[in-house]
């Protein structure tokens, strides 16, 4: 099967991917009177009185919109929203079929930060949750940070904080596989884009210490001083022993190498560098920094990427849909730092230990239980 | 049955009244391949090279957006968007029940004109069309010219065109019925908000010469000034014989009288002053203008209500699904006068000639045949 074709008939066959239903019958009068006028007043009146009714009275409670500026879409770059729809109708088919979560598609034609902001704020009161999708960085932190001031519902980046969640995850168990303790380990991550800091990020709330960022200049340490303000709150956190030099540099005696930047970047001495039984996340797509095959023979021990066509596929369909309807499910306002984690320990613990093997450190993607474990963890880790 | 109360019961169980499917099984990794990464890129790349592929490639080809700011909700007013959202759910049930049409409700939380627009504009790559619904005047006048100026998607306001097509249709079988002529017909409009004006000017398109418009302030006339801009353009083109004074001036020696306005307006003597055969559409909800036994026994030929529990319900239900399905199936780029002639007509002739009477001059609402004849019209009359 040619993928690309087949998806192209494919697409001109489905005429879009998700479909708005009723969930009511309107065959007879009195549907009308109770769906429409004159009854619908009463709902409407009550949400007047109390506004957090909405989440009882209307689909509000189960619906989170999928959101894009179409400015980085999968590795196609600013393609603007409306081509990048296809992959936000994709999006919300699996935020449906993985945890019943209804999710609609929304791309706002803009590349103002404010304008995409003020948008988004204006009609959030339509959704119980804001998903954000494709949206380039550094502008997609500064979405983010303004809209999590601004609404009281979930809003969640998933190409940062998906990302976080699932590599957090494989990490969780790939140190388990390998012997060793979270807090021990150094990991590099090579690539600071938005998934790349956002991984940083949350490596560190999990407990990693000696977590070093790479870059294209480099290492990225406190004594430089940057353009990119993100750049320096990661430096500020991480690095502790302030290295400095290459990616090549920063893989030696390193138990982790996470890549999420491009093809070919891990060579097979970096890998062979790397401290005892090496751990090797290749994220590109779907190209990844160094081959499963070439690094298992440079050395390493453990090998994931982002394809499904080799073992260890660390995806973010493994966090979203239960995040999200987990959050759902306790009315949470946001998505907190203890949900992410919580996310992550459920997702890792769908592995059993005993199951869990240098090939098999992170669920399938398409292990439909995993999303009510994760929901159900991330609505015990909400707390009002 | 209370309907408040069963509607409101009804309401908590449904948990919303709309629901978002995925069209597509998501089971296999070739299902995921192909409705999601990496057979996605392919739809999205063509999209970016032709933006018009956007109405194949994704569900915007039968998808509208229903948009309120809720400040002119049913008759409870200025509740706010998000506690109109019930009505807008209902709305949106009612796109998919008669048309087959996917409409998803939303809400924008500002009462400013340019922000509304702006917003509406912002988002509108996600959807084939524009339904405005329950938006105060004079805004909404300004609201969807201003949309229809900056979009190349239909732009419809409900409440201002879908009842002036569904009058339009009443009248066009109501006169055939009192055996009249449209062009020789008074007719007289009491109340000019947006949906009086708007029925107004599109009586003016089907032909009718004298038409006479009547707010609290009297008869609308050319010879007085209006601070309502929206009162100055409808006064130059109708009240041709420049009539002054009050709505029992107005309905004297009138062929039909359309209420759009507050309950118990329309007395008997002013019923009885009318020309023979009166035709009364008293269409203030849920308590109209006058009574229909009232108006009956006043003299009245033909009564029309927008209520279900009397005859000849007058209910724009006849019109907006099929409205946007007939222009979505050949993608217009706007709602033409033409085309609302067209879906009138389509309306109107649901109820053959030789089962025209007195009681039956328009199908019920919940006639599912109606929404196709109009599609068909409709698409039919818009000529790219």
């Amino acid at each position: 099967m040619d993928v690309k074709v087949e998806a192209l008939k494919k697409h001109y066959e489905w005429k879009g991917k998700i479909e708005v239903v009723s969930r009511t019958p309107i065959k007879t009068k009195e549907d009308l009177a109770l769906a429409y006028t004159p009854g619908v007043a009463e709902p409407c009146l009550k949400i007047h009185d109390n506004s957090e009714l909405s989440f009882e009275l209307t689909r509000r409670s189960n619906l989170v919109a999928v959101i894009t500026d179409g400015t980085a879409v999968l590795g196609l770059g600013d393609i603007g929203g409306l081509a990048g729809m296809p992959v936000m109708e994709g999006k919300c088919c699996l935020f449906k079929e993985f945890a019943g979560v209804d999710a609609f598609p929304l791309c706002v034609k803009s590349k103002d930060t404010d304008e995409i902001v003020r948008t988004i704020e204006l009609i959030s009161d339509s959704f119980g949750g804001i998903n954000l999708e494709d949206i380039a960085a550094p502008r997609c932190f500064e979405i983010e940070r303004k809209l999590k001031e601004r609404l009281d519902i979930p809003v969640f980046h998933d190409d940062q904080h998906g990302t976080a969640v699932v590599v957090g995850a494989a990490l969780i168990n790939a140190a388990k596989c390998a012997g060793k303790n979270l807090s021990d380990l150094t990991v590099v991550i090579n690539g600071a884009g938005a998934a790349g800091i956002a991984i940083g990020t949350f490596l560190i709330s999990l407990g990693i210490k000696d977590l070093i960022m790479v870059d294209l200049c480099g290492i990225i340490n406190r004594d430089e001083s940057y353009d990119n303000p993100a750049y320096t709150e990661i430096a500020m956190k991480s690095n502790i022993n302030v290295k400095k030099g290459t990616l090549a540099d920063a893989a030696k005696g390193a138990d982790i190498l996470i890549g999420v930047s491009r093809p070919g970047l891990f060579t097979n001495e970096m890998i062979a560098s790397m401290a005892d039984k090496p751990i090797v996340f290749a994220m590109a797509n779907p190209v990844p920094e160094i081959m499963p095959d070439d690094a298992k023979k440079a050395g390493a021990y453990i090998v994931g990427t982002g394809r499904s066509d080799f073992p260890n596929q660390i995806n973010n369909v493994l966090v979203f849909p239960g995040i999200f309807k987990g959050a759902l499910s306790v009315r949470a306002k946001e998505i907190t730092e203890e949900m992410k984690m919580a996310a992550a320990y459920a997702i890792a613990s769908s592995v059993p230990d005993e199951e869990i093997t240098p090939e098999n450190i992170i669920a399938s993607p398409l292990d439909r239980t995993v999303a009510d474990k994760v929901a159900e963890a991330v609505a015990k880790a909400w707390k009002a």
